[in-house]
């Protein structure tokens, strides 16, 4: 199978593609409501992770809360009562944001008014977004509505969001890419781990919030905001994975895959040569550490588009960087460094930038390539925080999982037709 | 010989003296003139690293380079060639600093009005400072005497000065030890590499710097010195790697190295068995890599008190953490890891805070026991900057070296006097 699909064409295309992501030059542009990015969107109507879902029925307890939530935010609702009402009456439209190159992290859905950390490949001129991290535990993409998380979100989608834009304007936008570079040499994996994404990134634009013309109170409530979420970083690099792997799209009969994603109900995968048709399977399971008293039980469906950082090849693909997360995600370094590796038999590059400086600062395993997934049955690994079950409590734990190897062999039976 | 040095007294008074290491918390508490933590310092006294020089005729070019800058920068002298004459003519006083409890880094010398990041044990309320790094390649430590640099020395010792120190008591103090501990998990060694725990004090102190009511223009210009400086924590870390091992002096007859440092002409050691006294031996080679054009012709020899990051287990012994520093100081990470692991063979205990996450979180080795240094003909690795010979030229390169085991043997042999 592999050499069929790999053979002649494919392989060339493939290269291409490789080619074509690591050519990318991501950039962080600006602060930006949804409805600039994607035009098209409708009043009450939600973008949310993975491929589209087919109604509000399907919808895990985590987006459902951060639906409800988003309603009762913006006024739309009267309170989470009115709003699951209106839900349930199907008055609320859902789509994929993946396929407007927007992305949700967990739950987390965007709509007309999300304020979301933009992203431009300054190679194509594409641009992705994603919504900004409100932080750990309680927050709207795991599905919590507390009169806590509503009030953070006013000041991240007002003040914070004007004195980081207006850094990110003075300083002509921020290279992703460079932070992302350091931060592959400091412990982070590039998904789970943004400790020092987040710390370098508040290095940068310090100085520009300084030069803002904000108040000093206000600069120093932002400096603090950013200071104490080791997850800032995490939208702007999967928005810069997302720009990075779109302008792989569409060659020839590749077999490269350039998304992956979960609704909740469906992990969905896309590959070049099919640009724009998911290929779906079961949600994976993950297996990981649960914080406090939760456990497995508690647990809801695996959720988000962060995925897309393994993707390109960062995330559970390059663990090896990033020791301090094995226990994080339940497992030891040894262990999560193995996986990494294995990564490199399933993908047809190396990327020319990100690079492992424990692995003799070997590139990162780039292009996952469904003929080498199919071939080995090696599934593309990722790690990935645990929701809880029910809308409205947050993250209750962190783990590893894996695609559904059917999400491949159908995108190659499909690429044979 | 380990069997008797280490026997009885000396190896409960070894246990005591890791103890009390271990139960150091530092806080970095402001930055203050020299005077006011040396009272005794007197007009043209310079306090250099390592144990004390015999005169001006054994100071390296580094030393003799940054002593002339020194007076021309404070006026003592109208240019560098007036400078020289007056070292020369025997006007000047040289120190060991170390024995004041303060640290010169490279060539960088102490004097009255040298401003000092100071850090406080809160356990046992000693005091350690070290001077501001004023950045890499040309500086004032290396003996580089440039407009330039001189220029740079004024802003850090007037307008930098302030607005930091304001921030850092604004703050109650910043928690060293907390930096260091993440620094670890980050890919710093704690000594040569700085680059997360400089990144980690910036968003740290932000906050706190545009809260010190300094203009947006003065906090601006701080962030950004901060911000492109990834050696600004060396000095913190080494201060608080000082007074935690200070601690640690006068316990009995433990064998235990409580200080390592080198002043260009003799490299010595310290141990808590016999405090106060220096055992002295050849100044190591660096075996490592150049900066561009220069070689091993050009290198001047090793100065500085940074090695207290060894002798506190981090630097070298720590590089099992920090993949990314094995090329900068000319090794692999496989054999830096190797290196740093044999360190274990030496040291009676493990950091119970500072801990590397590639090796399933282990404690840094702590306490290195001469007696187990002679024993196993082990001697304690660093690594570390390579200066020019000459002054004026800066930092050329980085590598490691071994302390002479002389020093060890020496020690040894006056403990059972």
């Amino acid at each position: 199978m592999s050499e069929q699909a790999t053979s002649g064409n494919a392989s060339a295309a493939n290269r291409e593609v490789v080619d074509r992501i690591a050519a990318a030059r991501p950039i962080l542009v600006g602060i930006r409501r949804a409805a600039e990015i994607v035009p098209s969107l409708g009043d009450l109507e939600f973008l949310h992770a993975g491929p589209p879902l087919e109604g509000w029925h399907e919808a895990c307890g985590a987006l459902r809360g951060a639906i409800a939530g988003t309603l009762v935010h913006w006024r739309s609702a009267a309170d989470l009562e009115e709003a699951f009402a209106m839900a349930e009456a199907g008055t609320v439209r859902l789509g994929s944001a993946n396929e407007k190159c927007v992305l949700g992290t967990f739950g987390g859905v965007i709509a007309r008014n999300t304020p979301l950390l933009v992203v431009e490949d300054r190679t194509t001129g594409k641009l992705a977004g994603a919504a900004i991290n409100e932080g750990r535990g309680s927050a709207l993409r795991y599905g919590s509505t507390s009169a806590d998380t509503l009030e953070r979100l006013r000041y991240l989608e007002t003040e914070f969001q004007q004195i980081l834009d207006r850094a990110i304007q003075l300083r002509g936008g921020i290279d992703v890419a460079a932070i992302v570079e350091q931060a592959l040499h400091m412990g982070d994996d590039g998904h789970s781990r943004q400790k020092a994404a987040s710390s370098l990134f508040l290095s940068t634009v310090a100085e520009p919030m300084v030069e803002a013309g904000f108040s000093s109170r206000e600069c120093a409530k932002a400096l603090r905001f950013l200071a104490t979420n080791d997850f800032f970083f995490l939208p702007i690099a999967i928005a810069s994975a997302k720009v990075a792997l779109s302008a792989g799209e569409g060659v020839g009969r590749s077999t490269v895959v350039t998304c992956m994603a979960t609704n909740g109900a469906r992990f969905g995968i896309q590959i070049s040569g099919a640009a724009g048709k998911w290929f779906t399977g079961d949600v994976p399971e993950l297996h990981g550490k649960y914080f406090s008293s939760y456990s497995k039980q508690d647990a809801g469906p695996m959720i988000g588009d962060s995925v897309i950082a393994e993707t390109l090849g960062l995330g559970a693909f390059a663990m090896a960087g990033a020791p301090a997360l094995a226990p994080y995600v339940g497992g030891s370094y040894e262990e999560a460094t193995r996986m990494a590796v294995e990564m490199y038999r399933i993908t047809v590059s190396e990327h020319p930038r990100y690079r492992i400086p424990a692995l003799g600062y070997k590139g990162t395993p780039l292009g996952i390539d469904s003929a080498l997934v199919a071939e080995t049955g090696i599934a593309p690994i990722f790690n990935s925080g645990i929701s809880h079950r029910d809308a409205g409590v947050g993250q209750i734990g962190a783990g590893f999982g894996r695609a559904p190897l059917r999400c491949f062999h159908d995108a190659l039976a499909f690429l044979r037709q």
